[in-house]
């Protein structure tokens, strides 16, 4: 029957889909995800980015979930060869019809149609999760805080915004944690770049201090050079390291530090934006904004090395 | 980027998928449709075949098309370019993530995972309205009945299982008009088999005589060669004329008598079943079950000569 592959192919859109930048953002829950795709999809603007959550693709509601002997965290728990399919459709330029899920309700509802445009950030659970998924990105990100900031921020999200008593948080965290280690983390290692926000070792910073991030940036991308802005600044806001990640393979570790007083860290942001050479003017003000509306430039250079990325990778 | 492309190919499932026969029923609301199908998908069996049915593309609930200027019949009214994707998927012997309309709520639900069997049988208002629609099939039909039979099959079905009144239904009727002529008519161009259920003129036959039918048999595929059947049967019957359709093509008209006796209508049927030689035995018994539960010959008949396209075409 390929001639119906043939009368198929040769019926469809003579005129190629316009392919987009593809960006992954994998992390286990409350590890930051929408808060670093936030800034991302701000400074882009919404006319130029569309951004997915796959734990849209959950098979179960939350009512289903309670009988069964897995979490939402489980690939069986969700239609992995749909988001194969739907990554494979959106990185080809392709809409698709999106499954949602309400994360107040728990319950899945209404599909919606969503069309890619020159950027596609898909952030979630399990987006790097298969050779096929991951074989539709241009750019991979892992988010990796240490599990006892993941697990106030848990709380505090879930607490806040989605009913949970902080009891029931932990108890979901407990019951969630062998799936982590199965699925979730195992995504780490297929990262371009692991980022991890947290307090330095042994410094005693006041209260409000901004989390210090480190950055692995794995040579599976190229990266921009970072030597001339990281010789001219004074080394306290941002320093790169030669080092070798967990599986002993080299790495660069860029740390940006929180404690920096802020006038520094802009200079740095300002001095890596012009040197990027994507843009002229000041970097996006809207970049580096946490959930609670406060500020952190560690979270901002963060954004705008990925920026770099995105812009890069239309060149 | 074309090596995102290349990656993608080359990580994807390198046993390629099995691709089912795909038949389209086309036609106006209440044409017959759903009966058709179900006989068809009982002869072979569950295990062997998937039905869909493409008015769950609606792109708006019951609710939202009140304000709109257009009927469910209005391509503007449904996801054209989803159905296009999911029929190219399904006819690759890909699985699709499918949305739902609830007939009975009028809303839209949470979509279904189907994955295509051998055969895949496609129903609805529009799934012959693209060219590339019509690419991904390897039989099409429309359901053509004379809209008095309709409007009598319409009134029975929408106020026994969708809670109307007869006047509301013939309102509605009246306002889908417009969209009919524009969209739904015009696939009966584009149809292998056109299938017309209705009563003879000039004949008076008693009450509870099933509707006789004819079928054109257009040249765009290969149909079964009738000529011995119908040279051994009365003529009763059933008999075959060359025609010419409405818009001046060739097409054998195949005519199918309600009024003959059951007997001399079911020599024919196991005639031709035996001649298809596509399988031993009788013809299946589920054909011909009208949703009364009552049997109708001239169905059947129909019913046994799609069964033979599709499977003459696994061949």
């Amino acid at each position: 029957m390929p001639h119906k592959l043939i009368r198929m192919q040769r019926t469809g859109d003579q005129t190629p889909a316009r392919r987009p930048i593809m960006l992954a953002i994998a992390g286990d829950s409350a590890a930051g995800k929408t808060t670093l795709t936030k800034g991302l999809a701000e400074a882009l603007g919404s006319d130029r980015i569309t951004t997915i959550c796959v734990d849209d693709y959950h098979r179960y509601d939350r009512e289903e979930r309670k009988n069964l002997p897995f979490t939402a965290l489980h690939p069986d728990c969700n239609y992995i060869e749909i988001m194969e399919q739907h990554l494979q459709l959106l990185a080809t330029g392709q809409p698709i019809l999106k499954p949602v899920y309400d994360h107040n309700t728990g319950q899945l509802t209404r599909p919606e149609l969503v069309e890619p445009r020159e950027f596609v950030i898909i952030e979630g659970l399990l987006p790097l999760h298969t050779k096929l998924m991951r074989a539709c990105f241009d750019i991979t990100v892992y988010l990796d805080p240490p599990e006892e900031i993941r697990r106030q921020w848990k709380i505090r999200r879930d607490t806040q915004k989605r009913g949970y008593t902080a009891d029931q948080v932990l108890a979901e965290l407990e019951r969630r944690e062998p799936e982590s280690e199965a699925f979730i983390r195992p995504q780490r290692a297929f990262a371009d770049i692991v980022v991890r926000f947290a307090p330095i070792a042994g410094r005693n910073d006041p209260p409000g201090t901004p989390l210090s991030a480190e950055l692995l940036l794995r040579p599976t991308i190229r990266h921009p050079d970072l030597s001339g802005v990281l010789a001219d600044s004074d080394q306290r806001a941002i320093h790169l390291r030669l080092d070798r990640d967990e599986n002993g393979r080299p790495v660069d570790a860029l740390h940006i530090h929180g404690y920096a007083p802020r006038e520094e860290s802009q200079v740095v942001e300002k001095a890596i934006w012009s040197q990027l050479g994507v843009n002229a003017g000041d970097p996006p003000a809207t970049l580096g904004t946490l959930d609670t509306g406060e500020r952190s430039e560690p979270l901002a250079i963060t954004q705008l090395l990925l920026l770099y990325h995105l812009l890069d990778a239309t060149r």
